[in-house]
């Protein structure tokens, strides 16, 4: 089955909508109808399903998707402790914060030349613990050249919220490809593997992990069913493959430590795929700012783009909040 | 026991709040202290239990307020069939509604000097029934009198939210009283007793009857804790009370019939009370107003002042709502 | 702007997926991108909201569709009392349903070729008010003719859920075209306009109109994400248009009685859409029917296709339930 | 299979517990283990399930019961307008209810030698629709017979809980024997037979219909895990039954309307069950009364035996009251 | 007061129902009548209530029960650190684990013959922190021989999930015996003391340590009313009590720490209870297996026999799902 | 502008009832009217908001203050090391708390002449951790001499809950005043700043630090709408200010350290505010105690005078009872 061949425009086209159920093919016939796993799957192909949540959550917060794929993901050799350190945290991965009352501020900082996305991240704050799924990190990316050709990445531990602050990010997940520019935002959750090249050179920004759920769009109240940023203007990668049979290395946040497993075929070899958990992007362009006509500001939760909701109504683990400039 | 004597600044003094639990009396000593129903209430009142709600309602759902009377409300004759007629209620009290699929509108009303504010009341449109406590009623009204010196009126029915389009209602309640002018809106809930005086002239304007549950102010979702309509912008009367023996005649609007008790003493009799069931009014051009800042424009439900909620969450059984001038 | 031409294949392409948020246009540009109402709509045309439940409804329940059409579909003449008789109405539009004990079925009923889908409808049973949106309404259809060619049906009371348990139903909405066949159903939400012709020629079958909300798929609990029926096996119309300035007649069935209106236009106008309030069909083959695989039989609820959901939890206002030929 | 036969004190042997799931047979064997519906039960008897809630209702509130009898219930001729008139009610079964203001109280209500426990019913007050599932119906019962040797009674409307103001009624139910004695109270829910004898002579009492969900305790809040009314002192029938091969009557109140079916063998042939949904009594002498031990009273609601939740937390649909001798 | 003396039958009887509210006594008269707790309790006993749950959980999850006993359990000499290790942890009871991203599988354990059911656990898995009452623990057992004679066990930490892969144990707990085969579960909740004795000797297997919340039916969403783990199959024991007023030794996990405290008479001395909060067992054979009867597999999620809920609706902390033979 | 000038008695003069909104202005006009951040406050005032919870949380939880004060409360220098020592702590703020089995209680404790409210504070027991707020932390404070006069405190932390065991407390706060008499109980809520003197000599009591939520009342169910404590003999301080341009220090409890900051301005100088978000006083003595009066006692939830919701529905962090004289 020879792999996904786009022209420049197809490479980069969207499915649009936010937690809608998307189904997409590369090659035509690689999703069954009317079932999931058939005995035999059109291609050859292997049926897996990978879950956002647990099997039992309300529907509307169950996050699933079904992938057929070339080569069983299972198949790979052991993890072994990465070589790659991640700056920030120390050996056995659970960093140790000290709050301070003070306000802080990060001077602008530089991009390096030796590191890649992953190699380039630097933890700079946090809360809570991964290994039992409560709180968030947040780093900072400073990259100054691609990942290696067979090199893939996920985090086993949280999604990845990132805003590409200066440069671009051209993001291969299992899923397809996002290619994700300045004042945009892109969203790989967890589990999920991916690779990123710098096609305008050096890049940085920040990253939000979330242990805990995963990021949605906030209720409204009030606001009515449109506004703020509108589900629509998420974009989700169309399925893209490549069939290859090389040795790769997969390399795994969990537990707040890296690991490499060594493998004989890419992990990007995803022909179809339908669900509901995928990655995202979004360009912050599209925000509809609301706010006061009359007299004074509404709190700055008038801002949300994403929310992570806790257990606590109202109260988030995290909100991705931005300040735009017709906002007031 | 001499009544309240007021100063026209006292008269129409507030507390401000809505859902606050407030206390307030018009004689000093009036309310018990850490206590709501001794053996013996100061200046030989007689305590009283107003619900607004099942005892057992959730805290911030309770609605509850005690009185401290001169006489007992309960002492009054038998309730007859009343002389006045509710303009478009059948006598059985269950008006049948038609539905009909074209948009209709009103042509101006007009007022009338033989009416004052319950005789000119005139049904429009409504749903459901108040006998079991489901939807809501709407009248216009066109009074040109003040009601009887000696009349009270009160809706076991349902919570009254009179809409002053013009002239002014100077509203005498159990609780205190209000000044109603144009571009204001008073609620009175169910089963609170008061009487209209127009001191301005004829008054026309709507009002909606709530049969189920009661108005509140909506939940705001990402517009945060402030803005719409700020609860410290609703207007609660303090107390205020007449120490009359005279005869007086309670009209009631019971399972949409009128009914009429005569009495040897006059309602307003309540010298303190302290709780969170009570009337209160709001100045339509307090509404802080939020629209879009960039483009497109939220549903209508971002203009809402007060809404009643259904068991279904998200959908109210009557909202209400405004399009204020600044507002797009 | 020429209309939609199809060819064969494409006439009943669809999108699939329930509950998703969908996007579709029939000529390209027809959507606004990044934006719901600019102030200039693509090809002159109007945007028009439809909701399918409050503004203020949370977000997982939350029905509005964004349409861009050739007329503002307000643009009708008023409505008259309709020629057409909906059997087993009385004249009020309200029935009285008489309960008896004894259970009763159907002979088999027949079509009739002097009917259509709308005038063969015939009311059976039912419960609650169209008008207070509590209950539903069962009626039996047998056609035997297409619809008048210039004449659209609504119903402003509820969703038709219709069985089609003979024959073939090519419905024309104003969402794009929906062929339903033999052992397949179609919902039609409340409020979307809609044509039946009978390309196979006599049909007959079972229509479900529901006052209450919406239908939805059920919870699953512990049987996971998969099973019953899935989300993606739903299917929805693409965008089809038609520039029609013919003279139109459109019924609606409104608090149970039917009305006409003329328009001069015909109302599948509609370029592009996008939303998740919409038309869709299921093939009651795709069931995914789960049973006990060791001993005893589970309830018959394990057979739910759609349910209607009450406020009180787990007990629904209507399950549609069928019974798979290999369940047991 | 011989008849039950009792002791004299084994005949008002209870099991303790509402709300338990219990199992009872009065010939060993006749319940199955490990599975509810083999394929052949045991001494030849039939498997039914007895619902008293949607199959779907979450598990604390789901109410449910296996019943093992020797004829199938459904063995019966076809229900015909009973010859007994239901005092109070119309012909259509739909009483129209006149709400006034002013408080009501009956006079002691004669007893009458001509009526049993059901023709003896008269209906007194309500609200709601039994055949919409909403709101009560209030009645007063004064027998002086017994019922009909070979007559049962059920109600498809809602439960009944009795109030046995004087003498006492000896309840034979399909689940087994209730004595029910003055100063005690018992709820038959829906769908359950019953007859009712008379064993110290004329009773009279109350009797409330809900047409609305079922009885259960109410939340204590903060008075934590006993009080007022204690789950062990509701009291159960044990299994008993009679294998009569006569001629009976069923009759039924339908939709407030009676009906009677002939059949020709006992209806008290259930010879064990289990399950959760079954008739109930309690004495109000066990009662295990809350006040304030300070000052001030609590409100009645903290009097509440039983209560109907409505879909309004915290507010029911009814609540059953008492005011103990040794309260306040 | 003699102790039970059960014949064979009688020491292995039990109550059936999970969730229920039980009561039994061993001997007649032990349960005060109508009260809970009355100034003296027949047979000298001492009345104890053993919590669950907090005092003021909804009554469908408030787990308490009343235990009349000998001698009250406070009457013991203080807590010393216990002779007993608890292999797999650490001396300040806080186990670090480490999360490794490969797949881990044990080789069969063995049993020893020099350790008893509680010296021989050993912790293997792991998360969370007893000590804030959250996650859970997992321990193998290979126990060869009977807890010493006078010697009494209970986690204050979690409840105890027992899974017996091999070989029977006697558990004698304060609420009576359960004899736990192989192929069996049992599940003793936090606070009840028991020991344990292997009447067929070496046995194995696996327990999971709950520290938050307690074990309970799955919801069944559209599987309905029955099926899974049924709630009636589900044992519970019979009270059965010693007088023993020798020494003996009760050792207490306490925040993940053992410790011994010495006491002048047996535990085991409680003559009757009754309450909702009490050890129980489940023949595995007994789960109704669902699945599908059609195509594709539904989640593992569908063999839950016990789930133990987090505040994340769907999300459990633990659980315990099996794949049963006639499973899939 | 001149400072406050308060006659004794209004000194401590308070607002009545916990969870209402204030308003309070100690200079007229200080606060805006219809308006809360104006560009121009009165007086020259600058308007601040202080939170108590996230802007989304729902209306009924959510709690803020709008304050309107004369130096921004930012303008402050670095926070440093404090000199003071919270004993009970370790350098790093986390303590290891040491659980033990058996019952502990502590001996009466000595106040000491050389410590203060703040340098008094023992840490004695605790669970969870502040810097990912959860749980609490409980303290002795046994205080022999007033904060130092230019010094003020606050938690970052927690709320705290002050019970007065011995000695009267003068607490100075940005709100106003408030003094808190032996028997009392004083709340001062997270990132509220104040002062503590010690009027009548040596004082010693408890702190309970709440790191999760807010106190709240607990629902009463079926005790109804009041008793236990009421919402209205909670006090709240009306506004009082001082215009203080002398060096200050401030002192913050910040992850369980101790850090100081210098500024050269009073804290108190907040003119007026209003909202929901304050400290508050509650004199025991007035708790309505409920209790059984017929037999059995409740359980010991039904003495609870302030609860700390955990998101475990009725499940608290800690919930504050007391045992009254005139309880059981």
């Amino acid at each position: 089955m020879p792999p996904t061949q786009f022209t420049v425009e197809e490479k980069y086209t969207y499915l649009n909508g936010l937690g809608s159920y998307h189904e997409t093919e590369a090659v035509k016939g690689a999703l069954p109808v009317g079932q999931n796993s058939p005995q035999k799957v059109a291609h050859g192909l292997y049926a897996e399903k990978l879950s956002g949540t647990a099997f039992t959550a309300p529907r509307h917060e169950n996050l699933q998707t079904w992938m057929y794929r070339i080569v069983p993901s299972v198949t790979h050799r052991a993890f072994q402790t990465s070589k790659i350190e991640l700056a920030g945290y120390p050996s056995n991965g659970k960093p140790e914060y000290i709050q301070v009352p003070n306000q802080l501020r990060w001077r602008p900082f530089e991009t390096n030349g030796d590191v890649d996305f992953i190699s380039g991240l630097r933890l700079v704050a946090g809360a809570g613990d991964a290994t039992v799924k409560t709180g968030l990190a947040i780093y900072i990316y400073g990259a100054g050249k691609d990942m290696a050709k067979k090199q893939a990445f996920y985090s086993a531990d949280g999604d990845f919220l990132i805003v590409a602050q200066m440069g671009t990010l051209d993001i291969q997940t299992e899923f397809g490809r996002l290619l994700v520019r300045q004042g945009e935002i892109a969203v790989i959750p967890r589990g999920i593997r991916y690779r990123v090249e710098l096609p305008e050179g050096a890049s940085r920004g920040y990253v939000l992990e979330l242990f805990q759920g995963h990021f949605q769009l906030p209720e409204l109240g009030p606001i009515g069913s449109n506004g703020l940023a509108n589900v629509r203007d998420f974009q989700v990668p169309v399925a893209a493959y490549e069939d290859d049979q090389s040795d790769w290395t997969i390399t795994v946040k969990f537990g707040g430590r890296l690991f490499d497993a060594a493998q004989d075929h890419g992990p990007f070899d995803v022909v179809g795929w339908h669900g509901n958990y995928y990655p995202y992007k979004y360009d912050l362009g599209r925000f509809n700012t609301i706010g006061s006509i009359s007299y004074d500001h509404p709190d700055p939760s008038i801002f949300t783009v994403l929310t992570a909701p806790s257990p606590v109504t109202g109260t988030a683990v995290a909100d991705f909040v931005i300040f735009p400039r017709d906002g007031s």
